[in-house]
């Protein structure tokens, strides 16, 4: 079993914002991030597949391939984007790193899976001090 | 002549638009970066002073005092904000890393004066792949 | 099951002596990390935390809090100290990457276990080309 | 159990081409990479070996021997090389780095376990952007 | 006036030799980079504009279309290439690190001049431990 | 003109501390930086040569040579050294980041001068976030 990593990055604004809560509860509990107007970041997502050498041509998976599915299904949808307001998959949700990471996960999961390949992990950087692994 | 540098980061929420444009002259010359829910970045400052070795201290400028003089006079100001709503001094300008970059310059060129030391460069990385320097 | 890392850092110096064994058995084993005088290094640690995603906040673990208690348990007692000599947990133990790494997560994982989050990894950069991980 | 790594790197030249394919077939699979006067990389190898740490000098392995056995059996013999005309380890094999990262497992694996000491992983780096690890 | 960079990247193999010299006199001048059979890098290029802020964008000139410049001038022309082969401005010259940088500001030069922008500085990564600086 | 920049690296302890001053102005002065046992750092030297290129080897200076010469004039000399202590071109001064890097810069320029090269800069990293540069 070989494991075969690519990274990509998206630049977002995002908040985290319990709508159930007060504002005090919210400032209290998320601190700066729950800045009313937003904040953002430039995120780093690492997509690691794995499986056996392919004996034709000594690839796991094509990482051109990779990157191209990444870029389709995670960062047109999510780059230059708000995450609470723009993203159809994070509609409705808490856009911390680990949830976006968990739902990055399942954008790609299926995708790989159709193209014969399992996904092994999303490590997601929010930024260089901060990340989330999601192993499925 | 000695030259030193504190490297300071703050995460911001901003877009590109000129207000005097139609959304598609925007769109045009923006490109995503005119998305009108704001997109954001990890920014990373770094502020270069100039000066000759204090004979008792070896110092040009204490590098902890500049540290405290960003955090105080940028960074508590930018950070986890939108650049384009929460920033007094960025109000009702372009928050190209360019105009960011000089407005930084201003705000601490008389403070690091007052304090006896020159200023000499501000830079600021948008992204690990555009940054923009001011000397003033 | 979600994985969290927050990364902090510490600026130390040690040195690497077995006080059983000659100079000259020292030097030949630790090479220049032996020198009398001591060595030091920009350390930086990786605390990583795992459990399942809070409904109400979208967290594991808040990693601004996370941050607090590495830097109260570790950085406040280790940064820009000696090793050898100003820690009280190191006391009369190696200060090697690897027994330092352990020592951290001996401090870290009880503390952790109080706030209800299991600790999964402590990664130790000693340099950018030798690092350290211990699982428990 | 503790894991230590330890980075170096090394240049080389290389392409990806399928002997038993068309130049048409080759240039559809790899793309850029099936470049006929080749093209190359400056890869970082990451080798990361574990064990119990010796009680006479808080080690897993030492870090400088293990620096040497990583020059001496890869980077001596693969740094400013062609890895597909060059390396005897690499002769008739694809120079992807998902087979060049298991070959340097063949070769290192042994000789670490001459020394008494397991490898763990081998993380081979083409690229910022594009890595491979391998675990036996 | 005000500085704005943009970083691109590409992978190239090459060799150091001057044609004039015996194998022996290459050998003991170039090192290992006089390699028959090539080697390569990961390059990394930063090309610097100066200029004053446009009042209608805050830009000196819009990055987006710097990288289009940098891709189409330079990028597409040597990325997965050998320097010494396949790309027309670097025939029968030596393709050090100096000599590749200085013909990257020729090409790039008229190009920004046509668009209205000065070209400040080349700089070129040819590993993290050695680049090059050209200011015209 | 063509600036060559070559990165080593070395590791050592130090403190800053004024003899002539009290313990309470050292601290109250240098803060951490002063503690009796010392702290250290992962240095990171830049040295920028500049020059025409040689035009039978399209070279400035041998990037080669110019490692050599930083190893045995500086790096070999402070490599897991106490500043304060072990370094005979530092006894009896300030080790601070500004003042290592004027006398690196000393120790290099003659030596550079010697070799027909000019030294252009001396830049020295004490950590990722404080650096000072020395242009003579």
């Amino acid at each position: 079993m070989v494991y075969l990593t690519r990274v990509e990055h998206f630049n977002a604004a995002h908040k985290l914002w319990n709508p159930d809560w007060s504002e005090e509860k919210n400032k209290e509990t998320f601190g700066k991030c729950a800045n009313e107007n937003w904040h953002g970041h430039n995120y780093e997502i690492h997509v690691t597949v794995k499986g056996e050498m392919q004996p034709d041509t000594g690839f796991i998976f094509n990482a051109k391939r990779l990157s191209v599915i990444i870029n389709e299904h995670i960062c047109d949808k999510i780059d230059h984007k708000n995450l609470n307001i723009d993203v159809e998959f994070m509609k409705g949700q808490f856009t911390t790193a680990e949830n976006l990471t968990v739902n990055i996960w399942k954008q790609l999961q299926p995708v790989l899976k159709a193209e014969g390949v399992d996904l092994h992990c999303v490590k997601l950087m929010e930024t260089p001090r901060i990340f989330v692994e999601y192993y499925g």
